[in-house]
Parts: structure tokens; C-alpha cells; sequence
């Protein structure tokens, strides 16, 4: 039983850390933070906790946060990386599902995200939390930065074809949509209902900032930098990343079903469907499970594939909890069990 | 471990079994029956459950139910009451989910069902399976009729005032409001997207189903024929019920919030909401919890009271579940502690 | 051809009485004010409008609307009364779509909106813009308040048994719905999609502004003071309003069916709908229609009246423009022949 | 004043036709057919026609039909190439909304479409009805073939780039979603709101019909064979089409803004975007509007050009009245003035 803290967690994220963290046998809740909110029992803003999460928010306090074994940062971006170095120093594990760890070069991130970075020392020790290819780094990490929810849906789905060398890495597209939960828990105009319902648009087409995250991911693969367009997309769904990704065949591949299936056999979370299979993003709401289908339209020189997650749980919550359990030693599929909520 | 089946598998309220069922530690599941789809894996229909659930649907077959401890009927209604006799004999516990077992009065049945009632000397043994009002019972019965998903949210809503004898029976009215999954996994018009949803309507106005269930368990509280009212409607949104019912009190009462909390203060799956609270159905999205708020707006002689389920859980296959928990001796609570999906 | 200004048109029933008035060929649009959004084109926040309405949002400013034949105000509520008295004395004829003309007694004003009235006097000129009451005092009338959407809803399905004097005035019950428009353009938490879609609640329960708008219109009509409970509730949806009102019959009615139709045969924004129907609020989606239908659930004595209106347009813009034409000799349904969207 | 008639009107583009021609004023309507609706009032199915559409469902009968000027069949494929000889013969001007007279080659249709056409002979003639490229073409057919919703959007965005001369035409990409009005009024299990809401997944990536569509009208633009790799999509709304377009340039262009605000300056149902922009499928519901926007980001040589339309408007019913208006001498734009409903 490890004690863990949650700062920022009035969030989507945060609730649903609390879903899965509050169901996790190894785990007792010492502490959440909300400036706004302290006092407040958590259950007073999330009711379908009441009952089961009966601590309230409290004031941000490093002496109580230091007091954990594990922190997670549920907060907005440029928050962490202004707190982990203190926590780190004091032995405490920190999975931080902000940005603020994602990105190798401080530069790029101070692009990107508008501010220099705090603390640019730890970028190299940071391991990004990616499980499928980051797994034994993870477990021995002090540091994890828990990936986005594009960049996982994204990188699950390229990545055989780049590890296996087949695919022209220069001009990969990835159309991805998600749904409104991505946006956060703000008080936006664009985020609500009469706004975001019954319509669908892209975003972000110029440059959205998973872009160089996912970039990054997939250079260290080929080892080469990738040319990548990335255009997201807002769905009228509260949960949910469709992404659709394409790319052109430099080489003949026998089987791409075999190929997908082979790199993710021992995957406890991501699920390579049958050939001709069409994932829905409602198969995976409330579960940890990425699921892909791969596709060679008439045959021709395009792959396609599919992949869709819940943003909230193996694209931010679920997947933090995923890293906790290989830094923690415990089995990786702990409190993770969730079967889908369908219909 | 016990042995369960499952007849009628392919509904709504199947996959919510399933759901519930696979998660469920003292659950061996043996057998879910399909007429349309046997041979079909569970999880070719269904892929929230692949990696799951590893059975297929196969042929209704006695002999194979007959092995099971538990059988539940996820059928249409008419089905399970010609099936249920026989392996009532072989010793099989059965609960049935739809409503051929619900009314007692076999003439009453077929008004409202169409049809004459296939074995209506089972109808007195049959327990109505509402924990809340039928608990003792529940425990030693052999055929559990599983509430509706109206009557359950109305009748827990009514019964504290009932019980307290403070409001006029003779003309309550509840109006009440149901995801479309309360429609059934059916190819009918009415419950395409298209025409159920960004709208909302009334319909069942002149009687509905439910109106005959919900007035047989009122009446057996007061001990006299009730009169009510029920209008349901169409929302549009998966899941959910939200029951708002209305009486005129006959007596004064000190504290309409005390006497609700009193009354549900051992039970597990209600929840009196603090005074002034407005519950939401997706505060219970997944969960068997039945979320409760009384008013007595300016201080009249009218109590509304607010009542929100999960229509496919504590309306369904989550009451199921708390029944066949009674019925065989587990912790009632066992595989029933998911906490809500939300956002 | 009249010069219409429009004050705070950057809201939902702002942007509606643009859609309205853009194809309306009696009106000119003069002005349309925000502060906020002053020297955006309307067309960039409404892109819907693009090309269609060419003008930009302007600073309030007195001169500009003093030269307008007729001014709708769509500001939040406490905003027009203040500006009102000016525009009048100049000779412009006022439409107001907030609250501020709507109640007759200023202490009642104040208890429910919070805020002294700024011009009480006006109260009693002030017509109330039911068209279906009140026609022939909004012809001539100078300041038309516009009534809420909940109450439109609610007197229009009330209304003629209340004429017919069949029912017990003093304890109706008014239990609607809204769709999200309902709450305004405005960046709140309850609003979001995340929030507010898949689920429903009641709110309001212990008291809502529209309850002394409503009781104050029946009151009106029975000569006496009416009791009335009323729940509103939050549907997920954009647009629509659906209101089932319940009443005790307190003398025979022989056919409450040629009752309704009797009472409506003129209107042309009212359709009684056949007896059995159940009408739905996307049959009125961006329609001036209130539909209804009446019933007698098993012939006992309780009426349900089932009354449906697309919140923004009979229960806001349209009903403005209603008005508008009748102050200004217009047709009636000049501007007001859209056809519902449905799907 | 033109006498019209409609086969097969109980679907979604046929209630929107009615909606359409209904507020049409150069058009009477005779005669709406539907074998399994026949005597039915219109507005019994569609309540949002009361009062507006007076006629009823007839048997389809070809004296009637042939005493119309025009003829618009919303029939399910192959049912127009069975009836269209005779009307033609008869002098009836035919515009089919169905795929029986898009594709010019017999041996294509057959293969995507899975029977032989009964009037191959007839496809020559046919005039396919995307105005933009075909207006003068359509001005004097007697038979227009109307686009589909795909082909529609996907046409329009790759128009002006094919036409430039300025992309691969051998590796084009459209990534598109349609609401689920587009797999029409049809009792399928796919398309029910528990199905289909709160989810998003692709379909028809093997191959879907409209993609030899998109192919033929593209290809006819280059003089050559494009190649295509087509992914649609199922959005959880009722109408609209995104279609998010991909190509490669292989030449320099200035700039893309400007080619695309030329190639569709005078167009009066094509609106490009200002630079930067992000059209939503909502900005034109119940509009015959396409939206266009055009990117390059980061300055690569990948254009993403972003579509949309309302799938049952100017991607089906409102193309067909443009088609119409085209056909028989009226103003093109006459009954298509209709602004979306947003929100």
C-alpha cells in the first residue's frame, strides 16, 4: 500500500485518476490539491464519488505532498516542472500528466509551449511514459512524463510500420479527432454543449503542440527526424480519440495483420482487432486498451491504420496509473481491469 | 464460484450483465444463449469485451442451463415464463429481467402484455426483487422478478413518504425521463440517432407498462389501491432515468430530508443526496446507485422528489446482480462497487 | 421597410433574431451593439450569417438606436430598463427580450432578479408579448416584454382549461425541460458539453424566475391567484423546450380534444395536435410553433397537457419578431415561415 | 410555376426536399410516392410539415408522374434506372438524388453497386449535377445525376488545386465524417442513437462507393486517372460532412488562398474561408453552403484543405433544387436562401 497525492485535481484528469486510483487495491489517497477548491470534499464537485473519495481538496502543501510516495500533477501546463524538483529531492516518485516533461529540448519546448522551462536539468532524466516502448526505463524511472492523448493513440499506431522499416517516414499524416473531454474542465465557449455539439471541426492545423511530441517519439524510432502533418479534429462526444493514420509503402509486406499482431503479442493494453475489424472509440470508454486495426486499400501502395483510445484513460489517467504500477513494482495491470462501459 | 447463465444475451441488458458479471469474483459464467447468434463469440458483438469474455452465444439449450446455479433471462417479455418452470425444477435460481414474473395478478398481466400468462401459479412464489422493500425475501427465493427501470427509480423515490403515511396515495404523479438504451438494442425507427436525438418527448402517455408495476408495489405499501399518474419520456442520451415525482402532503412534517435519510440509512445502493442537491443521472452513469433529493418548493403542500438510476444497472443488470448476491449468500455489494463514469 | 436595432446580439436569442430578421423582407438592420465584440463583423463570431448579414457589432450608443424604428434588447436582465425610458421618449418601440418588463409589481421584480426595477412606472404600459393573449395591446402597444421561453411553453398549454374553468387552479404542476441554449452564450461550467450532455437533472427546484412569470399570466386569466409547482429541467439538447403540465379536473369535460382545437383555431403559432399524439421538440426546431396535445390518462381526473417550443424561436427571437409585426401592421407571420429542421 | 413529384419521399433526403420545395415559390407539388406509406398524410411521418405540406403519400404511378415538369427520385439505388426511360420519354425532366446515372461506365457501377444497369445507354447523357464544374452541362439536361454527400465535399476542396495543376494527383487523400443522417431513414441497428452517439469509428475502408465517384469527377478534371484513398467516417451527430483533404504539392504556389478565392469567387453556394479559418460542419445545417478552408502547415508541401457541407443539403436535397433551378430558367439561388441554424 503506497500513499499518493494528486495536485490539480478538479480537472477531467484528476476525477478520473481519482476513479481508478479510488478502485486500486495498492493505493491510499492522502492528498489532492485545489487552490480553488480547498475544503471542498471532492465528492461536493465529482458526486459519482460520493461514498467512495472522502477526502476534501486541499491547499497545495509540499510537506504533505512530500509525505507521499507517488505524485501526480493533473494540473495545467508549466505547473510541475516549477514543484518537482523539491519532491523529487525528497524521494518522492512523480508521473506528471502535463506537458511539462514531454519534450527533450527545452528549446522546442519553450517554442511550443511560450515559457522557458524551469527546470531543463531533469528533461534527460524524464522518461516518457509510453509502456510499449519505454517499459524498463519506466520502472526504474524517478520521473515519468505521462504522453498525450494524440501522441499515444498516434505513436501505437505507427510504430510497427516504423520499426519494421516499411513505410516512408518522411510524409506520415495522422487525422485525428477527439472528443470535447480533451479540452479540459474550462469554462470555454467552445466547449459548450450549443458550441461543440452536433458539429465537427479540425483545429489546430497550423501547428498543434502534440505535434513535435509525437515527432520526437517517432525520430527516436527510425532514428531519423520524420516528416509528419498532424490535424486534429473536435468530435460531439465527451470521450474518445479516433486517430486515422497514413502512410506510403517503401517496401512489399507480406502481412501487415501479422506485423501489428507480432509487435503488440504481449501488450496487455493495446488489441490488434481481426483483419477488417473498424474500431469504435465507445469500444474503449472507461478502459485502458488502445485497439488498432491496419488496412491496404485496394491494395494499393497506402497503408491505413486505425486506432482509437479514451483520451481520459490510456490517453492521461489510465496510463499514469499504468507507469505508478511499473514504478511501483506492482503487476502493471492493477486497478486497470475496467471493461468498457457499452452502450 | 457459481455457475451462471445467461438467456437472451445480445440486449442491452445482456452486455450489462456480461460487463458486470465478468467482473464478478464469485462468477463462473457457463453459458449466454442466442437464438440469432449462436456461434458468434460474445466479443465479435460486443468488443468491449474482447479479452473479457472468451464465450460465444450459443443455442437456448435446457441442458446446458439446467448445469447452472443462476440463470438470468435477458429476454423480451413472454419467454422466460415458459422456460422457467422446468428448470426451477432441476433446482436452478432464476432471475428474470423482464416482466413476465413482475405482476401478480395474472389478469392484470395479460391487459398490459397481450398475452395470457404461461404459468401463473409461479406468480405468488415469485419474489419481486427490489432489495430495498424485499430483502429478507430475496435471500431464500428460487425466482427473483427483476424490477423495471421505471418502477424501481419511482418506487424508491415514493416509498419513504408512503411509509411515513404524510401524502395524499390517491394522486401522485411521476413524471419520468429514460435514456434510449431503455428502448433495447432493436432496429426501430424511433430509436435511430437521427430521430431520438437533440429532442425530447413524452410518450406511454395514455399507460404504459410500468404503470401496472408501479402501482401493484406503491398499493402493497399502503395497503390500498394508489393512484397515479406516469408519464414517461424519451431523453436524448444513452443511459440513465430521472424520476420526478410529485405528491400532496396530508400531514406536517418536520424534516422531509430526515426522514429520507433514515429511511436509506442501511442501504447500500441509495443515496440521499444533501438538502438542496439536484442529482444527475450521469452521477450514477455505470453505477447500481439510486441517488435521491427531496423539496418542498416555497413551502407548500407539495413534495417533489428527485430520483435519477442508471437504467441498465440498478434498472436492470445491477439490481440483478445485487438480487443473485442475496440469493446465493454473497456480499450483497460484491461486483457492484464501479463508481460512475464521468465526464 | 422599418430600421431595427438589435442590443446585445452576441447571445444565442441575439444571433436567432439575426437569422430571423436577415430574412425578413420588411426590416432593415441598423445596428446590432455589444461592447465586447464591437468592430467584429457579426459574421465572424456567427459564421452561419456570412454573407448573409454584413454589418459589425458597435458600441451601445443612444444616437444610433434612436434612429431605429423598433430596438430588441437581448441583454442579460437588468440592462434594458435602464436604457429603455430614453429610447422610448424618442419614439422608438421597444421589444425586450430579458425580464425586465415582464413582472407587473416592481417588489416582485425585485425578490426574484435581485436588483431594484430602474423604471417601475413603465411597468404598467409595458404589454406582455403573448400574442396569443394579448394581440390586440401589442398592436398598439410602444414596450413589449417578450416572454420567457419555460413560460410560453407552460401558459400556452395551461391556458384554455384555465379559460374553460375545468381545473383546480391552485395546484398545477408544470414539469419541463429545456435544451442547453436555454442557459445562454456564456462560458460556464454547467453549459459544457462535458457537463451537461448524457445526462439530465432537474434545477431550480426550490424556486426558478419563471414561476412568478407564469403565475402572474394565469392569475391574470382566472382573475385569481393560481398555485403552481414548477421543476425545470436541463435536457441534453441545443434547442427545445418540452413542458407536460398536470391538472384535476373539477368539472366534466366532454372532450377536452374540441376544447383545445376550439381555443386555437385562429392561432397560427399554435398547432393542437390529433388526439394521441406526442409531440416532439424537434418537430418545432427553429420554428415559431408551440404544438401541443392534451390527454386524460385512464379516463380519472387528472388532464396532462404535453406543450412543445423551440426555446430561441416561439419561446425568444421568433416570438420577438411576432410581436414585432404586430406593432408595426405587419403580417402576423412575415419573416416566421420556416419550416422545422428534421432530422 | 413547375408541377414536381418525388419518389420515394419518406426518407431523410426526401423530407428535406419537401422542406426545400415546400418555401419554393416557383413550385407546386403534385405527387409524393411511397409503396409502403401510401395514403398517409406527409405530415403524419414529418410533423414539422403540418400546416405546410398538405398532400399525402400516393402509389407510385406513372400517369402522375408524368404529368410533371420535374421529377426527383429519392429512391434507394437502382430503383430511378428502372422508371427514368419512360418519363424521359414522356418529357419529364428527371434529377436522381440515388448513384444509378453517376458513374458514366456500366461495368464500374455494377461492380460497386452489385447489379447490372437496366439503362446503360442513358448514362452518356446523363449530366452529373455538381454545378460548380457542370453549370452550363446542367442548364439544358433532361437528366441529372445528383452528387453524392461525399463526392460532393471531396470534389469541391480538390478542385482548385487539381485545376492549377499544382498537386500529385496520384496520391491524393480525403479523410472525411458524415452524421448518421447519411446512412438514411432505415431501421438498422448500426444508426440507432446507442449505437452510434457518443463514438466515432471509420468505415468502408476497404472501399466505399463514393470513392469511384470521387475518382470519375477528378480524374475528369486532370484528363488522366487520379489515385485516391478515401476513409470515411461516422461522426455522433445528425447532419453534416467534414472532409479533410490531403495532397502533396509539386510545384511552387504564392499563394493558396488567393487560387482557391478565385476558383470560387462567383459561385454562390461556395464560400472559402478567410485564411485561417476552421469551418464547422454546424455553420451550415440546413444550408446549401459549402465551407472551404486551405492550409500548408508549417510551410511543407502537404496542403490540407478542410470541406464542409450539410450532408442533406448541398451534399443532396438543396444541390438537387439547385440542379432544378438550373435546369428549368429560375434563379439559381431561388428557395436555397436558407441561413443554417446555429446553435
Amino acid at each position: 500500500m503506497i500513499k499518493v497525492g494528486i495536485v490539480g485535481g478538479t480537472g477531467y484528469t484528476g476525477v478520473e485518476l481519482l476513479r481508478l486510483l479510488a478502485q486500486h487495491s495498492e493505493v491510499k489517497l492522502e492528498a489532492i490539491t485545489s487552490r480553488g477548491e480547498a475544503g471542498q470534499p471532492v465528492s461536493a464537485i465529482y458526486p459519482n464519488l460520493r461514498g467512495r473519495v472522502d477526502i476534501a481538496f486541499s491547499e497545495p502543501d509540499v510537506e504533505r505532498l512530500a509525505a507521499c510516495d507517488v505524485v501526480f500533477y493533473a494540473t495545467p501546463n508549466g505547473i510541475a516542472m516549477k514543484q518537482v524538483p523539491e519532491l523529487l529531492a525528497r524521494g518522492v516518485k512523480i508521473i506528471d500528466l502535463a506537458a511539462d516533461f514531454r519534450l527533450k529540448d527545452p528549446a522546442v519546448w519553450q517554442q511550443w509551449y511560450g515559457m522557458p522551462h524551469a527546470c531543463p536539468d531533469l528533461l534527460a532524466e524524464a522518461v516518457y511514459g509510453l509502456p510499449e516502448v519505454n517499459r524498463e526505463a519506466i520502472k526504474s524511472a524517478r520521473l515519468v512524463a505521462n504522453p498525450g492523448c494524440y501522441p499515444t493513440a498516434v505513436q501505437l499506431g505507427f510504430l510497427p510500420l516504423l520499426n519494421a522499416g516499411v513505410i516512408d517516414a518522411e510524409h506520415l499524416i495522422a487525422d485525428a479527432a477527439s472528443g470535447v473531454s480533451g479540452a479540459g474542465r474550462k469554462a470555454e465557449l467552445n466547449s459548450l454543449l450549443c458550441e461543440s455539439s452536433e458539429s465537427l471541426k479540425a483545429y489546430g492545423v497550423s501547428g498543434h503542440r502534440h505535434l513535435p511530441e509525437i515527432r520526437q517519439g517517432l525520430s527516436n524510432v527510425v532514428s531519423a527526424p520524420v516528416g509528419l502533418t498532424f490535424v486534429p479534429h473536435l468530435a460531439p462526444m465527451i470521450r474518445g480519440i479516433h486517430a486515422t493514420l497514413y502512410a506510403r509503402l517503401t517496401k512489399p509486406v507480406d502481412d501487415l495483420q501479422s506485423l501489428f499482431e507480432a509487435a503488440y503479442a504481449n501488450e496487455p493494453f493495446v488489441d490488434v482487432m481481426p483483419a477488417g475489424s473498424l474500431p469504435e472509440t465507445r469500444s474503449v470508454k472507461g478502459a485502458n486498451t488502445c485497439r488498432l486495426a491496419v488496412y491496404r486499400p485496394q491494395g494499393g501502395d497506402t497503408v491505413v491504420v486505425l486506432s482509437v483510445i479514451d483520451n481520459l484513460v490510456k490517453g492521461a489517467a489510465g496510463q499514469a496509473v499504468q507507469n505508478m504500477n511499473l514504478m511501483c513494482g506492482f503487476d502493471e495491470q492493477a486497478g486497470l481491469s475496467h471493461i468498457a462501459l457499452m452502450p
